[in-house]
């Protein structure tokens, strides 16, 4: 474990690549090499020295440098990487991040030797993008100025172009990130090791996984149900159709499972499904952000009539109820808001703004037969101004033991409340289907939680 | 159908507001009546005509009316709807756009009179914001600057809430528009008129319809069916579950069916069932652009692996197969392309550009195995620029007979790739998933073609 510390939080850091280098077909090219020499002069507070393989004094300067690196990043082809994997072990480098893919079998071996002779530990090869760390603005990625700001996500992927995927979200969208790791061919550091030291990273609250094979299922959902004890998990998977999972085979040199196979191994670990890219990033906010949802009843408050109703729909397709408000409740609203129609969903009518939201809402929360609620507040055919929203978010602090997401429509609308909400760490949905799921993700986990803790 | 054409195509519109008016909880009030006079100055091309009733000459100033108006636009509480509404039939309006909701029912039957004894044809009450034709700038909405760009879709929606969020949608993405009719309480105008309308208006290629609840099952059936055989209808339908179905009730005084009888009946009418708001337009975007999918099999090309595996993923799920590719393809594309391993999905690897993606997407879409394509081009983690997008669009114009959407990665890729193929025609979606349902719509609007030819 000490060296996957070291993976995220090194002291040091060597940069290993080529001026010349430029594959007909990969990743290795002297652009690549500039751009995370770039990256990491911009990004990370740690020291970073620089080996150019081209440079004849470069290939010397092992010696010359003056603080073991902890930490090696190798930007080369397959023999090339190896070559330096070995230089860097030979001087006590403890981790290497094997950034370029299209190794072959005795080539893995070489890989795989050098951890058994020197102790160092390898994440990929084939990583493409290596790691990101929010901290201490470690990010090997090639991407020149995309940093996500920091926040209580971290994520593994074993895919390169997933990882970057969701890379993109999290810094279009502001969603606050801890730490990113690209696994690639997994030949040393796989799920498991990166599982569990998630569980113990202090900046790290929830974690989303892309996988697309496993190698030991039943470590693998053992190591998992021990981390979602402490922090939830999120998984999407790659290659649960046949034809996918042929491809699969090509891509990362792993096995897929079923559809069937996949829905039960992550039940049994605890594990929360997510469709896509966007569904494991939307979920994964709402658990950073929001208290788990200890029962079915939500209730639904809106200034609009259509998307209420689209929103009821949404919340019973996720395993949710829509919550009976009790009389007190009805009361409390009916009396100082004259006009309003008090039933779950609640319509606040279109002149709705930040007043009455505040007193419907407070009412609703009060009210125990209430566990989560999901706001909607549009923009357009509506009063409400970007700034209302910010009663959201009082209102929320007096209730902190019940989930709140929050729905306006979905283009400028959402943009516009995001862009006031985002700080607040009240989630923001652009469909009431989106949110609904996020609800359902909260409930999961605390499911999930409560079956784990009966199994102890 | 006469007054249905000049609901969207009025030579003249009288817009009927109060300077004073604001209800307590409502939409009438000084501010929107203004927005939409706004609106109507700055965007329609015919003559506005304007009574505010707070002015006492404005009352008289029907009989002042140089030309008698085709249309009425009415932004009034129930009461004084129903009056201005009747001094309008008496000159001669041969269309009312009732805004306001809050109708009891001996108020809408004073409406109905109206229909009855002056032929006069109402939209409404509680439309909220009434209609949208992008080809004369007709807005009634009282969003002020809001206004789709042209294009083939037409949207029909009974809630004013779920319109406005397409309408946000639409506008944020630049999502091309015909007409926009936002039907209310449906006293007259309803889904059946509009339906029948689109399907023979020159400007409309796909319909978009937001629904609760429905009259005449069967009538509705039979219409859908009468139009589907010219142009697809898309729908989302609200109320699907019995909790959310009690609300529809008070919201637009509508009986609305179960998921089961909803699917039984959309199956049976042709109309491809959307799960959100985004899902509506997503597909309706392909449905516009692209020709239909005549059979299963997709091809997926990408520059990178896992989102090309959970785009396999996403194909199966919706009902297609990966093509497997011909001998022929698999020789050419090896020949050009030394380095692609030529199995669908098709990974073109990270530092693919125009070039090798122009020759890969030749050989690919010119077999006959192939009938649809789905194209993956993320700029992060990738060699890939945005310019190169316009690659795409020139293949695919060698091949108009197979239709190919696009996926980038999801934020920033996504907003760049798009700015790019906008204009070209290729529907671009921020998730593989999202680009398998567009071609799922593709598909299943060709089969139902083929089933309603042979019902014929």
């Amino acid at each position: 474990m000490a060296n996957i510390t070291l993976l995220f939080n090194p002291n040091n850091v060597l940069l290993v690549g080529s001026s010349k280098i430029q594959e007909q077909i990969g990743m290795t090219s002297p652009q690549l090499f500039e751009s995370v020499l770039y990256n990491m002069r911009k990004y990370y507070e740690g020291t970073t020295y620089t080996i150019d393989t081209e440079d004849a004094r470069g290939i010397r300067a092992y010696e010359d440098i003056p603080n073991t690196p902890d930490l090696a990043v190798i930007m080369l082809p397959p023999n090339a990487s190896i070559l330096q994997s070995e230089r860097c072990a030979a001087i006590g480098v403890k981790v290497l991040v094997i950034i370029a893919g299209g190794y072959k079998p005795d080539q893995r071996k070489a890989l795989a030797k050098l951890k058994e002779e020197y102790g160092i530990r390898i994440l990929g090869p084939n990583t493409i993008m290596g790691v990101i760390n929010t901290t201490n603005g470690l990010n090997t990625t090639f991407e020149r100025d995309v940093m996500p700001i920091k926040g209580g996500i971290s994520v593994i992927s074993q895919s390169g172009g997933v990882g970057a995927c969701l890379l993109d979200w999290a810094c279009s969208y502001g969603i606050g990130v801890a730490k990113f790791a690209f696994m690639g061919d997994k030949i040393d550091v796989n799920d498991i090791d990166l599982l569990r030291y998630f569980r113990d990273d202090a900046d790290t609250q929830t974690i989303c996984l892309y996988m697309e094979g496993i190698e030991d299922g039943r470590s693998f959902i053992e190591a998992a149900q021990e981390v979602v004890r402490k922090k939830p998990i999120l998984a999407l998977k790659g290659g649960v159709t046949a034809e996918a999972a042929r491809r699969v085979l090509s891509h990362t040199a792993s096995i897929a499972g079923s559809d069937t196979i996949v829905n039960a191994a992550f039940r049994k670990a605890g594990i929360i499904r997510a469709i896509d890219e966007e569904d494991l990033l939307n979920m994964a906010i709402a658990l950073v952000q929001q208290p788990p949802l200890s029962g079915d009843n939500i209730a639904i408050v809106s200034n609009v009539g259509g998307p209420a109703i689209l929103a009821a729909d949404a919340v019973i397709r996720n395993q949710l109820r829509l919550a009976k408000l009790s009389e007190v409740t009805i009361q409390k609203i009916e009396r100082r808001c004259p006009g309003v129609d008090v039933v779950n969903p609640i319509d606040l009518i279109a002149d709705a703004r930040a007043e009455r939201y505040s007193i419907v809402l407070d009412a609703v929360l009060s009210d125990p037969s209430v566990d989560g609620l999901m706001v909607i507040n549009m923009l357009k055919s509506c009063f409400f101004e970007p700034e209302d929203a910010i009663a959201i978010a009082e209102v929320a602090k007096q209730h902190p033991d019940k989930p709140i997401v929050d729905v306006p429509a979905g283009g400028e609308d959402f943009m516009r409340i995001l862009e006031v909400l985002r700080s607040t760490g009240i989630p923001t949905y652009n469909t009431p289907e989106k949110a609904a799921r996020a609800l359902g993700a909260l409930r999961q986990h605390s499911k999930i939680h409560e079956r784990l803790k009966s199994q102890r």
